[in-house]
């Protein structure tokens, strides 16, 4: 079953937005078994979008849109949908309401942009947002299926989840896409594709090999579509045991969870607790676990002690320490893990120090340096990273450095 | 002058990578005066790239492609547009030499796909990529320009600063392409439309406006494609001085300087101080301010006060509030900022307490609920907000509404 996705918004044309629906939605309708044959981003502009929808329905089954649902003048997806599709409007009841006990919620009055947004096309099946004011609309036509999104990342996402994998799943016999990736490290481009010539070459046909570079990485990836899904699982077990055997010393993992899922996830399976005291991370730490729903089971406490006062006062580390050895040292990552984990009574405490820059470095200790302390009930220790040259660089990799260490503990 | 962008690559269409590529030329074929009319990415597929590319001229003066470059099997760009071209492949002897050079710096042999690397069609001037193995490609037809560059984010960056961009310039006469964003908050985005709809309405017909909703903010961009650049400028000054005038109290900043940038800088100007007391937003709010560099002149602590016990042993916050009023409460909200404003000595103290969800939501606090405290040297107070139903949207937009409170503050 081949799809089309369509984003459609003069933000995404002239690059005031990074398109992230597109990906979402790509690696949902793989999930389900649905082949994404083309993506297309367009303008707000009734004309392109009727082209575009016409000849994607040309190509393929499915079509998801994204964008342009909103209540001012220069969204016009619905009208354009409803001009293809040769129907007029009609007032959704049910949506109107909605969209009143949303805004009365905000204290913003019903007005008359709102009534225009509970206008559906007449043909459409109308999908409830829970999360916002526009409705998401599906519409059947020979066989085939177009859906329309807002384009809100996270009410996008609801009705995706919700609405619109469910009722694709129903509505089409679907097979299994399957993609798997191996991260290999340590052999260029070029050479590895040497070295496994042979094992690509006797390959079964309906695997297609994948090669990704990035920075002293290449990633492997085997993909199947539209297959038997358990049979070829272990097609592919099998061809990476082969790889493995060619290039053993190359392989470094498969891809996966992020590291702060599985700790999330460890830490609940545990009845663990954790807290943590971040100086150059500034509460980025905290906030990658706080984003996932249950955090509140394991998370007790973050301080984001920046200046020497927060270290002392709030975390009881030594003022004494700090003069000897300076704010960004072994000896003040550890005492603010073990603070943290003292004053919040958590099993873990995780702890950083650096410099984030682009000021403050020294020959000593360049911007970069990080400090990354960890206290377990057995022990505190801390190790020094350098993490890059750039601002945002730094705390990403402190950040995901502090994470995997505290991952190795578990 | 009109552009397609073409993204080349299975990994896109599957989700595995986010395409960043497209946005940043979109924003730089914008800079130049070229208008990108769609933006399509498709599989490394040789029927595929073909048919797009004869499409994407049909309705462009420039195509611009990325990625399929790289030196194994499945990266078949290159041999696709020799196809469509109707030109042989010729062995390019100053790529092969630079890839040499390249490789023999990694301590990595020249081999038979290194070789391959070099061959270009005929018919294109090779682009020098400094910065990898796959060289840019120029190619003309019939007064229209097609551009090939390798899909490593990089490497595609400096090819199209060093050549692409120059090159553009000088073979097309363009005009100018002008965006500018105003960026409003506290005002919902129908009710915004209503009460700028006479304005909107009397802007001249080649000024475009577009509304983009975001958090607690509505951005409001008016665009003018091909223009005389001078003189658009002025007009859009003068339309956004009178939009001023019928929305003062809305108007939070320009193009894409943040509430959280505008605080920063307004912070270090009057020598004042801040810590945060997180719950609910957990540690979003402190990094929101420590990713900005400078950070540290003004930001002494942040308490991410996940457990009620970090609540009370950290930021003093009264046992007995708590019982009685429950930890998301005015009184909850007042003493966190007000705790964290003692411990660390600081000017200003924000609180959040809420209901972030999925779940712990009531009747009478249903999730979204959150109480944002703020204390200042002469008062303290805290006020309720409805941050909306989904974890992410309810976390960034309590970020948002504190960010704003504090705002108004200073």
């Amino acid at each position: 079953m081949k799809s089309t996705i369509i984003t459609i918004g003069d933000e995404i044309l002239i690059g005031q937005i990074l398109d992230t629906n597109s990906q979402y939605i790509s690696q949902s309708l793989n999930a389900l078994g649905v082949v994404v044959a083309e993506r297309t981003s367009i303008g707000d502009d009734a004309g392109q979008i009727v082209r575009t929808l016409d000849r994607s329905l040309s190509v393929s089954d499915i079509v998801i849109i994204t964008g342009g649902l909103g209540p001012t003048k220069d969204d016009i997806t619905k009208h354009a949908l409803a001009r293809y599709f040769g129907s007029s409007l009609r007032y959704d009841e049910a949506t109107a309401e909605h969209v009143r006990t949303l805004l009365a919620r905000r204290g913003v009055a019903f007005n008359d942009l709102n009534r225009g947004q509970a206008m559906v096309p007449e043909c459409c099946t109308v999908l409830h947002n829970g999360h916002g004011t526009a409705p998401g609309m599906w519409f059947e036509r020979d066989g085939k299926v177009v859906v329309s999104l807002p384009g809100v990342p996270f009410e996008m996402v609801h009705l995706m989840e919700d609405e619109v994998l469910p009722r694709l799943k129903n509505r089409f016999a679907l097979r299994a896409i399957l993609h798997r990736t191996m991260i290999t490290s340590g052999i260029a481009e070029s050479i590895l594709a040497e070295r496994i010539a042979a094992w690509e070459d006797a390959l079964p046909p309906y695997l297609k090999l994948a090669y990704l570079p990035a920075p002293n990485i290449v990633r492997l990836r085997l993909s199947a579509y539209e297959v038997d899904g358990e049979s070829v699982r272990q097609v592919i077990d099998r061809e990476f045991a082969k790889l493995y055997d060619i290039i053993p010393e190359a392989i470094v993992g498969f891809e996966q969870a992020s590291v702060e899922q599985m700790v999330h996830q460890r830490l609940i399976e545990r009845g663990e607790t954790l807290s943590v005291a971040e100086s150059c991370t500034g509460g980025n730490i905290a906030s990658k676990f706080t984003a996932q729903a249950g955090a509140s089971q394991y998370f007790l406490c973050g301080v984001v002690s920046y200046s020497n006062e927060a270290k002392y006062e709030v975390l009881g580390v030594d003022e004494q320490a700090i003069r000897s050895h300076g704010a960004v040292s072994e000896q003040v990552a550890c005492q603010m893990a073990e603070g943290v984990r003292r004053i919040s009574g958590a099993t873990y405490g995780v702890s950083t120090t650096g410099i984030a820059g682009p000021t403050g470095g020294s020959a000593e200790k360049p911007v970069g340096t990080v400090w990354i302390g960890i206290s377990t009930p057995d022990k505190t220790y801390a190790v020094c990273r350098n993490c890059g040259t750039d601002r945002g660089q730094i705390i990403q990799r402190a950040t995901a450095y502090a994470i995997k260490m505290l991952q190795e503990e578990l």
